[in-house]
């Protein structure tokens, strides 16, 4: 391993940071059989490291979410769904005019009945528009219906399955000495993935139908990823035509730091020193992913998850590490560098 | 807060973490009124921040270590005590030859009674030589008694006093899932102090007579220390005189890398970006000196101390931020820089 004192700039050190913590971990993570107790998962917490549970606290949706039970409990009540023509949420795309955007989806409100019916609608990767249930805003429950502790005062698209899912994981609430911030449903199957990314939360992700599989980086290889601004944009319908069309955002809303590498399973797509690691999460699994670290999801299947974001610790030196990770490259503008972006 | 990406050397990023470090935490530390519970310990140890608990379990020491029986129990064995001219063992001092080294104290072994005698002899600031009970070798308990399981496998110079002092803390053996590596006996007065340094251990530190004088930095401000790497030396007898004479290591003894900083307590021995956390841990308070962090210790009245020291968590990414930190600045030799070392 080099030494930290010939390190001559920025990425170097980034190399050296991520090459130290390669050398320390590897790509190991831990299976656990059950769920860990509040200080088995403390503990796991301060390692930082993905752990799959393979037998977690099954929720009552595990047995009960089937098509027709979902449908018949949501009825006529209108949920919010991403709409786009790639299956690329929040993500970088080619706009109209030749430019790479940040793309946010075209939110329709639909019946349970109609978004499921439209999954299971022909081929899912040959499809004009692509649906998926991932409003990533406390669908489920958002950390205001910890405060009031009273559902009504706090509604919810899903309150009808409310009572299959549990608002919080006790260990794991337990363990932070917090209630979750959000708990979000994610309704999606082939067509859809989520770009690669990291959020400021701990994330304890459950598997109800399907599988999800995940695509892995720890913090320290961020750089790997060749982050770029990229300008703001939402998809719109036409007025005209009625398709999707994307809309880039007034010059006033800031541009978005993000990933140019659009699926980092393609052989190629991540440098060498990058060590990404595979972890699929079956029905009635649960995978801890720690706050800073990267993940790509896709499912092959139709698949239904719950996650729980929990507030990552913000004293002490963790949020510091991770901001100097992220903050030591200043990333170009993503249509600057067209070369090195991937297009969709 | 100035911006990472105007960052120009590593001085600067050092600079730029320490105050997005200060800026997050303050100088604050958590006063705990009794000790936390093992879950509680361990979110401590995640946020890595001094924590003074002001009514812990008194070990029986507390009631019983009188002078008297202390001397009783100990007998006629002999203990091994830390000798110097100048109270400073493993401090930086300066040689007959003018020259700046890293000193490790000459050894005696005495019994309890002289030890004391000797502590309790005279003015405590004019001694020809200072005496200091500090073998942090594991004194009491090394990690070795708790693969035994059996004392008399592994004897200890305080054999006699084992009874009065719990070989492991529960809630911090539990929290961190090990038993301690080292548990330290520690005598001395106000004649000695420690000079400033960190270790990569959890530390928890009880007072058992007396008050301990604690400044603190955190990992973060490592480089306000100005590290120089020193020629190693010991103290020896002179076969003559009888005196303490410094005598340097052969050149095999590798340099130790150790802070220029003699005092960190006096005005201006530090740069102001530096923010010293003083903490003063009463007889019967322990302080939890998370791993990492810089610490100076000193006394002003004969003080007995016992501290457990748990091996630190390798995995995950706090080895690897406090390398990085530490490893950031390459250290002068303490002989080219004479200027800014401070001599004792």
């Amino acid at each position: 391993m080099s030494s930290i004192s010939t390190v001559k700039d920025r990425t170097e050190l980034l190399k050296w940071i991520s090459e130290e913590y390669q050398g320390l971990n590897g790509t190991h993570y831990d299976v656990m059989e059950t769920s860990p107790n509040a200080l088995e998962f403390s503990r796991l917490v301060h390692i930082s490291r993905p752990v799959l549970i393979k037998n977690s606290e099954a929720p009552d949706a595990m047995s009960r979410w089937t098509d027709q039970y979902l449908i018949q409990k949501m009825g006529n009540s209108k949920i919010s769904v991403a709409v786009t023509p790639n299956g690329r949420a929040d993500a970088v795309t080619t706009g109209p005019d030749g430019k790479q955007y940040f793309a946010e989806p075209y939110v329709q409100r639909l019946t349970m009945s109609s978004f499921l019916a439209a999954l299971s609608s022909g081929d899912s990767n040959s499809r004009e528009e692509v649906r998926y249930l991932q409003s990533q805003n406390g669908n489920m429950f958002r950390s205001s219906y910890f405060d009031v502790h009273d559902a009504e005062d706090e509604p919810s698209e899903f309150e009808a399955l409310r009572e299959d899912v549990p608002s919080e994981i006790p260990w794991c609430s337990e363990a932070l000495d917090r209630p979750p911030d959000a708990v979000n449903l994610w309704i999606g199957d082939s067509a859809s993935v989520t770009s690669i990314h990291s959020d400021p939360y701990e994330n304890v992700y459950t598997v109800i139908r399907g599988a999800k599989h995940f695509t892995l980086l720890p913090p320290t290889e961020g750089w790997c990823l060749s982050e770029r601004v990229y300008p703001h944009s939402t998809y719109m319908r036409s007025p005209t035509t009625n398709k999707l069309v994307l809309d880039p955002s007034s010059s006033e809303v800031p541009e978005v730091r993000w990933s140019s590498v659009t699926d980092p399973t393609v052989p190629g797509a991540l440098p060498p020193e990058a060590h990404p690691i595979h972890i699929t999460v079956e029905a009635g699994q649960t995978l801890y992913l720690p706050a800073g670290w990267w993940h790509f999801v896709r499912q092959t299947q139709v698949t239904i998850a719950i996650n729980y974001w929990y507030d990552m610790e913000s004293r002490g030196m963790v949020w510091v590490w991770l901001n100097t990770l992220r903050g030591l490259l200043e990333p170009p503008s993503g249509n600057d560098v067209v070369e090195s972006a991937e297009h969709s």
